[in-house]
């Protein structure tokens, strides 16, 4: 085990009807933005739930926080927020929503360009309170101090770091309406974010090993009862549950990490706008078979443990585990080929050619440069 | 999944040496007392660790806080306190170190007799601050907002909520001289607390049970290493990590739980003084056998999943799974049986007297009054 310093102060209210404590947990007398992203919660009444739990309590709001949240939009709810002069932040959304307005927290706070804020490469931590309401379990935001944002003008996609929600809400029922494609990329993201904290070595932590595996194994039961009915209450608060423990730093304590996946894979995302639960189950299959060298003990015990695979050589286990993943994020509907999304070469050569520019090291073992990433991009064509 | 409001505040220092963190953990001009058990740690080298790091600080030493710890050993705690107008405590030692100390940071603020905040049966929030240096991994009060306290004169022993510590120090080199029965004790209350926030019914949510479950694995493949080699790093950090995650609410929501070993156990201790963890040894397997009809379902798939039991009828099943927990305690080196310590009738009746007395109705359903009691106690004479 690894030493390790861990803390995480999020209020989690989790449950049926949950929305309405919205107006106990936040202050009366405070000035609140509420950030959404599109429409859907109108349709889905988080809206009214929202709106009806804030009766009494100043609020403006803020809609159109995209996917993949730029900070050309994000500018536009700083300006607001200062102008309206805001002291508490709602988002209410996915983690693309709760993401920007991580970003919006610190920026209301600094005088200048919120790009700067994400460009500083460390934690901001002078921010305006922020608490969030879920509405598609997929990246963890909810319970965590991380967030990705991206610039669209020089197509690039940054992590920022700054302060935990203050507490966020998750109602399972919200999830009944989410358009399939969309429950399947946040399973997919969930597994995702999982394997980056486990698929390294084996040995460091007996009981994180078990709850990352937990994790996975509750995705891989879940995933079909969710495609047959997405309104099991106890299923769906079963894959919620799942995507906000699988990056709150609960299955994170004294090991190491990789996160190669996803630098890979926002790149996919920067360069042709697919949806990052499905940028990583294109990409992930091919971590594992590029590095199957440094990883190949934790494959076997992925495989064991997640799939049941017992028998055959550690080569023959390994392939087997890398197609079971493969197969997985292929039964929830999701390509797991970059020619199925029209990717090739010439993405590749460009994700190589950023990555040397930059001079990255990814991956537990700093050893995922342009040349590896251009590996596991070609192993997946 | 049942709703559920969760928020864990604790800042977890893991790891080699991280004690020396205590002298930038802790405010320079806070007055701190700092309270110990018996001498262990002066033999173990921790004392000299704290002092070392809190060097330029002031600090007054309380010793003497028991197993078990008393009222009366706290009231002088709290009257030392207040006379040097302490505004910082920190536990040294394992849970009942912890546990009291809690109480002393209500009692520190409270102008009346300490056990009236015990007896007072709700959270006490109006506390001085606390801080812990865990020795021993047991009883997960260096991440959770509960202790026990025992009033020795009338052989009472009630549990008492306050605040959670503002971080605790775990490192696990501090377990290396542990004497071997503290060991024990610690494992089984471990596997113990898992337990009663387990084993009720199945179908509340597949990733608490993962989570518990990969507790209870990782303590059946540690216990024989520990056994055999008390100073292996990894392993005795693995230890320390399922005591804390065993009871800090991480694998607590959203489900319900049963607690009646515990307080069945608590009564043992209160009239023998017997060690807690080694009560629940002796306990826990009859409450198992003697609801094996409610609890039925689960005790198969904890059965099935921490030990390996996939054949026979389901009664067959649930007997198979009770004899190999029975096992598992005493493979510790525990004894599991009342009359192997000497403990008869007479303490039957008198438990059995107190919890229809105070008209007791323990579990998860509420079931374990006095004559359930009597029943699971006289299920291991």
């Amino acid at each position: 085990m690894q030493n390790f310093v861990f803390q995480n102060p999020v209020k989690l209210i989790m449950g049926k009807g949950m929305i309405s404590s919205l107006k106990d947990e936040i202050p009366s007398d405070r000035r609140i933005m509420i950030t959404f992203g599109g429409g859907s919660v109108k349709r889905n009444g988080v809206y009214d739930q929202v709106k009806d739990a804030l009766k009494g309590h100043y609020t403006v709001e803020f809609w159109g926080i995209e996917p993949n949240p730029s900070v050309e939009t994000l500018r536009k709810a700083v300006e607001l927020g200062k102008k309206e002069k805001i002291d508490y932040l709602l988002a209410v959304g996915g983690g693309s929503v709760i993401d920007g307005t991580k970003l919006i927290s610190a920026a209301l706070l600094y005088d200048g360009d919120p790009w700067d804020l994400v460009l500083a490469g460390r934690r901001i931590t002078e921010t305006v309170p922020l608490a969030t309401v879920l509405t598609l379990p997929a990246t963890g935001s909810e319970m965590n101090n991380g967030a990705v944002i991206s610039r669209t003008e020089t197509k690039e996609k940054f992590a920022f770091y700054s302060n935990y929600p203050v507490f966020s809400i998750l109602d399972p029922q919200v999830t009944y309406t989410l358009p399939p494609h969309q429950v399947a990329c946040g399973i997919s993201d969930t597994f995702v974010h999982v394997m980056e904290q486990y698929l390294t070595v084996t040995g460091q932590s007996r009981v994180m090993d078990r709850w990352a595996e937990g994790i996975c194994q509750t995705l891989v039961e879940i995933a079909p009862k969710i495609r047959e009915n997405q309104h099991d209450y106890d299923v769906m608060a079963d894959f919620m549950m799942s995507a906000t423990m699988g990056l709150n730093g609960f299955i994170a304590l004294g090991v190491s990490q990789d996160w190669a996946t996803h630098m890979i894979g926002h790149e996919l995302t920067a360069i042709h706008g697919l949806t990052h639960g499905h940028t990583l189950a294109i990409v992930f299959p091919g971590t594992m078979n590029i590095l199957r060298k440094s990883k190949g003990e934790k494959i076997i015990q992925m495989g064991e443990r997640v799939f049941g695979i017992t028998s055959g050589t550690p080569d023959e286990r390994i392939d087997a585990t890398i197609a079971r993943t493969d197969e997985f994020f292929r039964s929830l509907g999701l390509t797991t080929r970059l020619s199925e999304e029209g990717i090739g070469e010439s993405t590749i050569v460009e994700i190589e050619r950023r990555f040397r520019e930059r001079n990255v090291h990814f991956g537990e073992n700093g050893d995922v440069d342009g040349v590896v990433a251009g590996k596991i991009l070609r192993d997946r064509i």
